[in-house]
């Protein structure tokens, strides 16, 4: 099948390209840098070294798998750059992570957050527009976000919610809460993409994704050049990620806040597995399924207990510190969000267990003289301190 | 009170500019002249001559009038335009007009689908911010529209709906199903806007609107150069102005498609008074409340009806055409939407007559030589020919 990878430069756009080319499929993928450029302004890094360009990971695989990668260096805003990629390869599916991922980057400041919507729905729109008129038979499989529901006080269905009110009744899309801009720039994206579902009979299929903790796959492990890119910084890490990454270094566990936060979560394998049932297991025409896309829930305490039960079996002296929530978010909630969809597809969970946390414990280790220790706490606040005195008088 | 005023040059924004400075109020108003662009392109115009710019109509009401309304040209996606507003003007209500209102607009094109989105989320971005930081206390009244919510078979209710699932309950955003990409854009600023109300504890109110229609308010009769733009073209008109204006001209009234399609509809007189209403009785502190700001529902075939009857009476020839509907939308279906959160604040509807149509007709009868005709029946499809064929083999 010929598929167009947007974001391969990436943590799972780049396993993922791996992944479909190890399996005979033709993959073209596409970056522009961005979350490289991101840390380097924040005067941080990958934790594993990505020193090649694209294109030299793409020899590398080359070299070593006998698969070939194609390969775009651009932005995909840029329409010159989107148009000739659906007219030109002719995708079947676009796997879609081309997108700035960070809530805590969307905040730090009004530019950043102009930024991010601008960049995410910009670039879809661009995506949707270039499926449209070039290949309207196309699959595609959007990345979403599990944050595009937030936490309501009702159990979260995949996407769509059956809704019945004064005796009548709905299926219809599910309420959205998202928790920063970021998030909300997702929720545009679903809106924009069941729009181009709906009206154009595009094939679409969002996966709201949960927190993604690992650091190899199948692939990853063949050859030093084929790591993928691991995040621990404020901006780009996520939680079991982190807390991992602070156990080896020695660094107190950073829970944000009560510790409470429940969210879905998965192993980066089972991305893989996820993003390759939904492109084997395409949706119909005109249909925009939604699929929420993790394996267990968790909260911030419970994988910090799980880190510090690993990591003192491991011989690490762990400690696990409650620092002031940089968020605002419900830090004790209800949260039970539906994910069989994927499971039905016959998704193969890979669960949590200390053993994993002991394997990313060692591959951590390998790189531990890489970690940039500034980076770690937070400093980027949902609720800034006022710029300006309140000038009315009341 | 102070009032910033977005959009200040247009159909609404004038004659709200208007209506407050009559009461007393300080007005600044801000307009990029993005209507009148956008209908230059098209080679069309307002049917009303609106040969003055914003400073020159303003100068014109302090003549007559002897209020002071203060003008700003420019764009809000630039912040060095937004900015300052705020900052020297501390206004303590911002009613927003200031975005790109078409959907058939939004269609025209790719180009003309990122600029409707791009212009009217990051605005609205520009005004978030804005209040964050110059102006917390402000009360944001933004118009959205009755369209965000397209035609669910289910009680449309004012922005928020009890759910209860699986024996739990909560009150949340109401499912959004926006038919077009410029509808898509109002619900994205109705997502970011409560994203910003929550976490900043901004002030805001969402007046989802009907389709307005009418010519003259209380102070566009005062003097000619008072009067407010009325567009009838494809792309700006809605569809009663335009049905009162085709059948002043003997044109056949363009009913698109079966013309079952309900919505709901006020009396530009309306809109000034639900204006005022939610801004004198603003939103509290971190609250996003929304009102469905229309008067009554009507299909289309009754609009249509109506014009026929009053236009029959009034000496007219008239015929009504069923054309080939560009939009993609249910031509028949359930359609009810509450509307009762602005008549508890004290909203007197003046409501839809054959008089009313009547008083239409002989305003209109006064620029009927303006008419550009051509500029009426719709060619924006939303689902345009393909650009090329099908390529993927079966």
């Amino acid at each position: 099948m010929r598929i167009l990878i947007l974001g391969g430069d990436g943590y799972l756009g780049w396993a993922t390209a791996m992944h479909f080319s190890a399996r005979g499929h033709e993959v073209h993928a596409v970056d522009n840098y961005l979350r490289r450029r991101a840390l380097a302004e924040n005067g941080t890094d990958s934790l594993t070294p990505i020193a090649d360009s694209l294109p030299a990971r793409a020899a590398a695989w080359e070299e070593v798998a006998g698969y070939h990668i194609g390969v775009t260096e651009g932005d995909l805003c840029d329409w010159s750059v989107t148009e000739p990629l659906f007219r030109d390869f002719q995708p079947e599916a676009i796997i879609h992570y081309g997108e700035m991922p960070s809530a805590p980057y969307s905040l730090i400041s009004r530019e950043h957050a102009v930024f991010t919507q601008y960049n995410n729905v910009v670039n879809t729109l661009n995506v949707l527009f270039a499926m449209r008129d070039y290949t309207p038979r196309a699959h595609l499989v959007k990345l979403g976000t599990m944050g595009e529901y937030g936490t309501p006080n009702i159990d979260i269905e995949e996407g769509f919610i059956d809704i019945r009110h004064n005796g009548r009744e709905d299926r219809l899309p599910f309420p959205k809460l998202p928790g920063s801009l970021y998030h909300c720039s997702k929720v545009h994206d679903s809106t924009n993409i069941h729009f181009a579902s709906r009206i154009w009979g595009l094939r679409s299929t969002d996966l709201n994704q949960g927190v993604v903790y690992g650091i190899e796959t199948e692939e990853t492990k063949l050859d030093p050049r084929f790591v993928t890119r691991f995040d621990y910084d404020e901006l780009f890490g996520t939680a079991l990620n982190r807390f991992c990454l602070q156990a080896v270094i020695g660094h107190p566990l950073t829970v944000y806040g009560k510790g409470g936060q429940t969210r879905g979560y998965l192993n980066i394998v089972d991305t893989l597995q996820c993003v390759e049932l939904a492109v084997m297991n395409p949706a119909a025409e005109g249909e925009y399924r939604v699929f929420n896309q993790f394996t267990e829930q968790f909260s911030i305490n419970e994988l910090a207990d799980l880190v510090h039960r690993a990591g003192t079996d491991y011989g690490y002296n762990i400690r696990v510190d409650h620092v002031e929530n940089p968020r605002v978010e419900a830090e004790e909630h209800y949260y039970n969000a539906k994910h069989t969809a994927l499971l039905d597809l016959g998704l193969k969970p890979r669960y949590l267990s200390e053993t994993l946390v002991e394997s990313m414990f060692s591959a951590i280790e390998r790189h531990k003289h890489r970690v940039i220790t500034k980076a770690i706490m937070p400093r980027t606040k949902w609720r800034p301190e006022p710029r300006v005195m309140e000038s009315i008088a009341e």
